[in-house]
């Protein structure tokens, strides 16, 4: 299948690459065209100059950029995915953005005869690297059939959440749920290491039930040694926070300790902890 | 082996039941015979009319009691488990209580020439049905191994964590970690039923990832029916923090969300919840 693969970060980089690996023809395009010619080198494939020459004759284009903004500045214009996707085509968005956004984007797909789906991922970096990623995708749900398994060459698990912008709203609440899991482990492990617990045992043990999470098995002994060196760094889940409390505000929903959690991370950010994980909400106190 | 079981609660009930199916011949003490002679009729075994007379002539004997208050009540005294424990026999309180407590009981075992250990469980009410607890020993190493295949009976894993009250200590970290874990669903999944997702499919699907927990994958579903009937309640989750509070004080701590948390159980007792279990967290926002 000809796709094109629009942003070349920690994320798209991989996910472009396990693409090509599943013997589908890639043009990428990346603002830094640097990073696009090395991964020209690493995979094979074209490289474009803009995302609308990318796009061009492609039966999928995907992106994964920063945030809505970034979105906005590769599908729109004359330079823009839209202009160079032809119609009949589908244009997959695994940025995690606003639900907002995908609703807009949509729109402009419809009138155009093109298709739209709000993708966003979870899994992080080591997730897109191993091709292991979760996909929540909003949009048409017969039109879903047709992106799903040129997904699987870097997902492990596709699922149609809803209409568009389904995915988004799904990946807020999973940001929601994470960031709480993580604050429970920071004055936990904290305890725990202040009370002396040998927190190896400790995890081991605790993780077998009613408290245990993928955070606990994946960040918990990283958390006990202050190593926050693991991928999804706090800038980022500010800025999916912020989104979701955007949201939140127009549906009613209380997000009264996520919200305090957020101001915690902007302390560590504060501090100078912009690029550490998120699992630095215990480095806020002391050993 | 002869052992016996003190309280006879929704945990102690079957934890008794199990060691009686294992071969074992046990003993019961209830506060109320009522509830024994029920559980003698249901399995056999004796039941005594005090404490001490319970752990007459036993190798082992189990406790499962409500609080610090109530251990003491079982365990001191003429007609207390140490009264009767023969020297050289082990005294398991599984009740969840505070280190302190086991620290002062494990000093008088001491001097007696017995064994104490504090052993805390996770699992819940259908763990302790099931035989499937996790049991957090702290205690002797040594004597540890003696103690461990006959609590197999019950559960599915023993640890031990370290020194007399260690068991308690991650017990509590246990109980920090999981109720900040429930915050994010409540949070998490209440913005998911206004923003009218599919909580079924969403469940499923973010479960998989970084925000998996064995909250979200037990309690999920029930959480977004608000059904509330699944064993650990408000009114016990209280106890437990309590305790936690009181040994973060000591240890300086921070426990600043968990506290927050336990004022949401507050208000839900309050509002008439106490057997509410732990998920009601979601109870305090507007459907």
């Amino acid at each position: 299948m000809k796709v094109a693969f629009i942003g070349l970060g920690v994320m798209g980089y991989p996910m472009a690459g396990h693409l090509t690996k599943a013997g589908h023809q890639v043009c990428v395009y990346n603002r830094n065209s640097d990073k696009a010619l090395a991964w020209q080198k690493e995979y094979g494939g074209d490289v474009a100059i803009t995302p609308a020459l990318a796009a061009k004759g492609c039966d999928i284009v995907f992106a994964c950029v920063g945030n809505d903004d970034d979105v906005r500045q590769v599908s729109l214009g004359g330079d823009g995915i839209f202009a160079g996707l032809p119609k009949g085509s589908i244009f997959v968005d695994h940025t995690t953005a606003s639900a907002e956004l995908a609703v807009e984007l949509s729109a402009i797909a419809d009138k155009n005869g093109q298709h739209f789906f709000d993708a966003p991922v979870s899994g992080g970096q080591a997730g897109a690297e191993n091709g292991v990623l979760t996909v929540m995708v909003g949009g048409d749900e017969d039109v879903f059939t047709k992106i799903e398994p040129v997904m699987a060459a870097f997902a492990r698990f596709s699922q149609i959440m809803g209409p568009v912008g389904s995915g988004q709203l799904a990946k807020m609440v999973n940001q929601i749920c994470f960031v709480n899991t993580v604050q429970g482990l920071a004055e936990g492990l904290n305890f725990a290491q202040k009370a002396g617990l040998d927190t190896d045992k400790l995890l081991d043990t605790i993780g077998k039930g009613a408290a245990g999470s993928w955070q606990m098995d994946n960040r918990g002994k990283t958390m006990c040694k202050r190593e926050f060196d693991f991928g999804f760094a706090v800038d980022w889940v500010r800025k999916d926070l912020a989104i979701a409390f955007e949201e939140a505000e127009k549906l009613g929903a209380d997000l009264t300790i996520t919200k305090q959690l957020d101001g915690y991370y902007q302390e560590i950010q504060e501090n100078g902890g912009n690029r550490w994980d998120t699992s630095s909400l215990i480095s806020r106190f002391k050993k």
